[in-house]
């Protein structure tokens, strides 16, 4: 007992001398020592219980949480090597864009206020055809890791061409993340047609897994309205014998849905349904327009459902029955869609969206509260894309990916409810460190994986020649 | 010819010289020194044409634009004082809030996701009558007026107790705002009643009309739900013979609605219209319920409605018919509520929500571009509360309210048109620089008239009371 006091009181002392960001701990020999403490006034683990410890900490060792508490106690049992100090800092699980299309970054604005048709067809195409080859995908993403890394974003599901740049990019960034080969049935920036792109995304995978614990390939068959049954049924054949989750859009707008019933005589979902497309791991981004039969079974198949409020409100493809998806069981992250249709990557606005637009919808300020939205962004969209136990929550065990929001701005003044201020009132600018697996990704603001002065003037490069090309048009 | 030329090298020699913040022009005595030139990158002038000026600049004197242009030819034109450089910067009106309960930033996040009885009964109106006093709203309103000049507001329309106490923030703060002495029909944390509010109202008036060029003293009937016919009459009357508008709130809920009809036999806007409500100039806040007969009378009567999107998806009020009421030539402004139902100030998510709602719900993406929702946050902002000659445009004669948006965050690169970042990307923390009348009160992100610190604790403090009563219970 006299022996406790004396090591606890030794662990007091030494602990009070690591507060500083630069110093080193002189004991490892005491056998808790670690690699970093993380601290917080308010730390927001997203447990099953939600539970806030104030004036708390996350002990992080070879890239795992080893422990979360109150700092106090954190202290007591861990001595760190780096301590990143949490004084109005709110602690959280780092956010999970389970939607993109990364390297559309550079495509940010081209064009809005249009009909999809015409936004395709005049804009979105012709560029991607005249622009799109991995160096833009390499640039492109590479802005888009900046901004979501920014933003507090730490793992994204990515869909777009040449994912081997994709890869890269997130590999030299730190980020985690999903990246899809994409297939679609058409000659497309990467591939002939979508056999040529089934192919490649098997050699993209074999390339890839196993490689790096924070990249998972993954395929991405575009949607049914741009691959045939056959080309679908061979996709899920190729994701299955290669042992890896499928990304697609699933009954995204009305449009989507008029082709299906006509093209197949059914529903997106139905159709997805009936040739066991959905046997395997399956993330469904958007799906907006799903019927009151479709919902409780993309549940038993515990499809993972991307939410994009953004992207289904600024191109009109609908509002999504999110409340009844979550209340049948299943399993809704939020995404951002890609730059192009939003226009930007901030996962604290989908969030904001999400609430409004159901409580909105269903005329009940009632629905989706702070803690349901904030579940989507971490622990519920982790467990979307099938990472649920690994990232989402700050608990023993998990990966340590986590984030700080600073609290010095004015629209922090004063703070009630610290779950509410992340949902309805966070933006992007307040988020100060972010960090994955262990690795700081940004300290107060400043990111220490991008040459962010570079990925500007060679995206400014690309701007230049695509502004010059489309707008003379 | 020759004398013009000499002219004109020698402005261009020494606007060379002005460039610096800090210089002082050495000639006023050519005649053309003015005050301030303030340039940018993109100067977007919300004219009739919706001009925007590439590499221009706004010349300003005395408080007011005397002109707008290339800033070649501005430098050419004018010797300014100070010139406010504008490298990766865009000039743009100031923004105007045309519906706010300043005060309520003390109430921010105070209880959210709550029905609207539940969360006005247990919580807002018990806060309200507990600790709202002149000395409450004198530091919600300096918190409101900081978070609203860091987001780039410089007009608003607010509507709350203790008025003198809002408009002399108004005064020291620098910005320009019409400031409502509310009446109510229940004893308030200012008054005794409905008729004692329109004395004290008419008092309010009597100290402030003419005294300050940028406070307007309005009235401030709260709505047709806590005031009787009578009431509503006699507070027109007082209007009327002050010679003042009234902001109230106008078809907010389905239960104004429904109240209204119960109440009164007819709608809101009936009731307002049959007893000459409407008949001098009148701002109503929201009108998310007008009929479509209702709808061209507004226009007819020139009622400035006031769009609060994030409130009325947030507590559930419903979805205006925006595009309805622009296309029959309602005026339509836009504002941000009070900060316990939104949870903050800021304009720019009103601008997007705005459109994304509009969009989604006419399932159009066409649907209130990014120009048209702009011209509400600005000129038709100006137009919608009765200052659509003085402020919301940067063209000669106008006051020179503006502001400089920074485009150095991730999210500007690539930017290809600067309307839509403004609109679809662009956050308050982007806002450099805000100047009301030729004032600067924010310059690089530093407040300038508030002292931010003393306001933080202050604002802490009335929270640390609020949160140990109200949580207690």
């Amino acid at each position: 007992m006299r022996l406790w006091l004396c090591f606890c009181i030794s662990m007091i002392l030494l602990t009070s001398t690591c507060k500083s960001k630069e110093e080193t701990a002189s004991s490892e020999a005491a056998g808790l020592g670690i690699d970093l403490i993380v601290e917080g006034d308010y730390v927001v683990t997203m447990d099953e219980l939600g539970t806030v410890i104030e004036a708390g900490a996350v002990a992080i060792d070879k890239g795992q949480i080893v422990a979360t508490g109150k700092a106090i106690e954190i202290h007591e049992r861990y001595v760190a090597r780096e301590v990143i100090t949490g004084e109005n800092r709110i602690v959280l699980p780092g956010l999970i864009n389970g939607h993109s299309h990364a390297a559309m970054t550079l495509f940010r604005g081209i064009a809005d206020d249009l009909a999809l048709m015409e936004w395709l067809n005049d804009y979105i195409f012709p560029a991607e055809v005249e622009f799109v080859d991995a160096e833009f995908v390499r640039v492109g993403t590479e802005l888009a890791c900046w901004e979501m890394i920014r933003g507090g974003t730490t793992t994204f599901v990515d869909m777009y061409y040449f994912p081997d740049a994709v890869a890269e990019v997130v590999v030299a960034c730190g980020m985690r993340a999903f990246v899809a080969s994409t297939v679609i049935g058409q000659k497309s920036p990467d591939a002939e047609n979508a056999e040529d792109s089934i192919e490649k995304g098997l050699q993209f995978i074999a390339r890839w897994q196993g490689r790096n614990s924070r990249v998972t390939p993954i395929f991405g068959p575009h949607a049914n309205y741009t691959l045939s049954e056959a080309q679908l049924r061979a996709t899920r054949v190729a994701a299955t014998q290669a042992g890896v989750p499928i990304s697609i859009h699933m009954s995204e707008s009305p449009f989507e849905l008029e082709y299906s019933k006509a093209t197949f005589g059914m529903t997106s979902i139905e159709l997805f349904d009936s040739i066991g497309f959905l046997d395997g791991p399956t993330i469904g981004a958007h799906v907006v327009w799903p019927t009151d039969t479709e919902i409780p079974m993309l549940a038993n198949r515990k499809v993972g459902v991307i939410h994009n409020p953004t992207s289904n409100m600024k191109i009109a493809s609908g509002i999504a029955p999110v409340t009844a998806m979550l209340d049948a069981g299943v399993r809704v992250g939020l995404g951002t869609d890609g730059s192009a249709s939003n226009n930007d990557l901030d996962m604290w606005e989908e969030m904001r969206l999400a609430a409004f637009l159901q409580k909105v919808d269903r005329m009940d300020p009632e629905v989706l509260p702070a803690l349901t939205v904030l579940r989507m962004a971490t622990s519920g969209g982790a467990k979307a894309i099938g990472l649920g136990d690994r990232v989402g929550r700050l608990v023993e065990g998990m990966q340590a990916d986590l984030i700080q929001v600073s609290m010095d701005d004015v629209h922090f003044v004063p703070t009630y409810d610290v779950i509410s201020h992340l949902v309805y009132v966070t933006d992007e600018q307040d988020v100060a460190t972010v960090i994955v697996d262990g690795r700081p990704l940004m300290r107060d603001g400043q990111l220490l994986t991008i040459d962010t002065a570079k990925v500007t003037s060679e995206a400014q490069d690309i701007a230049s020649r695509i502004r010059a090309s489309l707008f003379k048009k």
